[in-house]
């Protein structure tokens, strides 16, 4: 479907509940905030649904949105959930219209707004509200800044493009307020996080004279350094850090003593190959599984299939 | 004068020779290597002065422009240089031109292109590529692109406008290569620099209930970590990552035993007001000094001048 046409069928709707996905990330939390702003802007009766797995990080940007107790809505929207299975408990089947980015989008939705070449969610919805409304207000920059920057890190992961950093200047021209979201979203971290991360570049070990990076992450370590779950964020993704490292790893001890890992890698090594061995799976260059083992077996065992996986 | 005028005043020019600033940047490196470029494409011959301290880090995007031995040039344009004594040695009363963005510019230069809304000296260089070829290549966008991105912090700092998002935009649909830019620039640290990290975050202390944090870098956590110069790039910005911290304070024991200070803040703390009772300066948000005295003792004096000055 057209932007167009999306921003006509919504304008015949009304009672929204908009839903974002499991382990909810800034772009669909601003995305569905901006567009449930937009739509109230536009007459709408619009909520998000109560989505419990948004984190302290995320939260106060959905907060305002959120669907009082017995709210279900009359037109349901998945915002940035690329398969039924991503959806919050309860809501197979109970989808009306999806607005989505990922390439990757199973088409699970009777109706769908979906474009593979943007590198947000927010982007589309950045769209479809000026479609709806005719312009974007300055909160809903907002959200929409948080929905676009945190998708490609502040426009320094691959997929960001020249449109990314377009609809961002765009964003800032309607009023968003990049530099107090840049210092909450990408600057400021907990104090147990620093302490995390101390122990973590501390505790950084090397093979293959350095082509591998590998993390642990104990539960010691994270009762020490006083970390809960929201402190974790992209924690996977200091590893890959390390110059010289084409394949980083990052082992996380679960609560039930079980190893948690994560794959990220340059090209040449295939990440998704390593952890199908362990039953796990995911892209060539990021993917996971979890041996039931303790940290320090489950690395030899790792280390031992990469010498077998990765000539 | 105007990017037309400047445009004009270079093609009638010949022999150039573009200096970088002291302690060399993103900005001047990639701002002045673009621009040689662009001039040897107009049928210049144009050279960078061969400037010692530009770091491993940048020293590739100036090399294939670096002066022959005993070239001098008959044009001399500085490029990001504020003032004359942030020129190369023996460059004072020499510069014949100057293209900058620093609203500090003292206009020591006898003609200049000067645009204090710009982001970056790299926006301004990108205009006057285009007035004098027409055109920007894609090297000249890798360039430009190193330029822009590094003084925003890659769009992270509050200096980060629409228009720098454009700018990266427009050098993205040049061919600038951000991907491999960004792991290059942001992404990718020595494992040298990652051990001082661990050091350094394992290590952050903390005042006044978390409204200061503290950062001690001494002579022995740098050969402990086998860190050199070149790992220390923005090490002042760790600091201020603490959530809750208004000041940040990173105190660098140098090879002598004093102690070399930065501070940061936000609006609410004047840091150049502290650092001017050790004979230092800056501005209200980002300030310097050099206490001599050991580490131990510089924390100490300057924690009793923090609570003198901010009550």
């Amino acid at each position: 479907m057209k932007t167009s046409e999306a921003a006509k069928l919504f304008a015949s709707k009304d009672d929204f509940l908009l839903l974002t996905h499991r382990n909810p990330d800034g772009d669909t939390v601003g995305s569905a905030a901006a567009l449930c702003r937009a739509l109230r802007r536009a007459g709408k009766t619009a909520y998000l649904f109560r989505n419990d797995e948004i984190t302290a990080k995320y939260r106060p940007f959905a907060e305002p949105y959120l669907a009082p107790e017995g709210y279900a809505g009359r037109f349901t929207v998945a915002v940035d959930v690329a398969a039924e299975k991503l959806l919050p408990t309860g809501f197979s089947g109970k989808v009306d219209f999806c607005v989505d980015h990922h390439p990757s989008n199973t088409g699970y939705a009777p109706k769908s707004l979906i474009a593979p070449s943007k590198a947000s969610c927010g982007e589309i919805v950045m769209q479809l509200i000026k479609a709806l409304n005719g312009s974007i207000e300055p909160e809903e920059a907002d959200l929409l800044y948080v929905a676009v920057s945190t998708d490609c890190g502040c426009f320094v992961y691959a997929n960001t493009k020249a449109d990314t950093l377009r609809a961002a200047a765009e964003l800032l021209d309607c009023g968003a307020h990049n530099q107090e979201l840049n210092v909450r979203l990408f600057r400021k971290v907990s104090r147990a996080r620093m302490k995390l991360e101390g122990m973590i570049f501390s505790g950084m070990e090397y093979y293959r004279g350095g082509k591998i990076s590998f993390v642990t992450i104990t539960q010691d370590m994270l009762r020490a350094a006083g970390a809960v779950e929201d402190d974790l964020d992209d924690i996977s993704g200091l590893a890959g850090r390390a110059e010289g490292a084409a394949l980083s790893i990052t082992l996380r001890e679960q609560e039930n003593g079980e190893s948690r890992i994560s794959l990220r890698s340059s090209p040449e090594v295939d990440c998704s190959e390593i952890c199908a061995v362990f039953g796990g799976g995911g892209h060539a260059m990021a993917a996971g599984c979890t041996i039931q083992s303790s940290p320090e077996k489950a690395k030899r065992m790792l280390l031992d299939v990469i010498d077998e996986v990765w000539k």
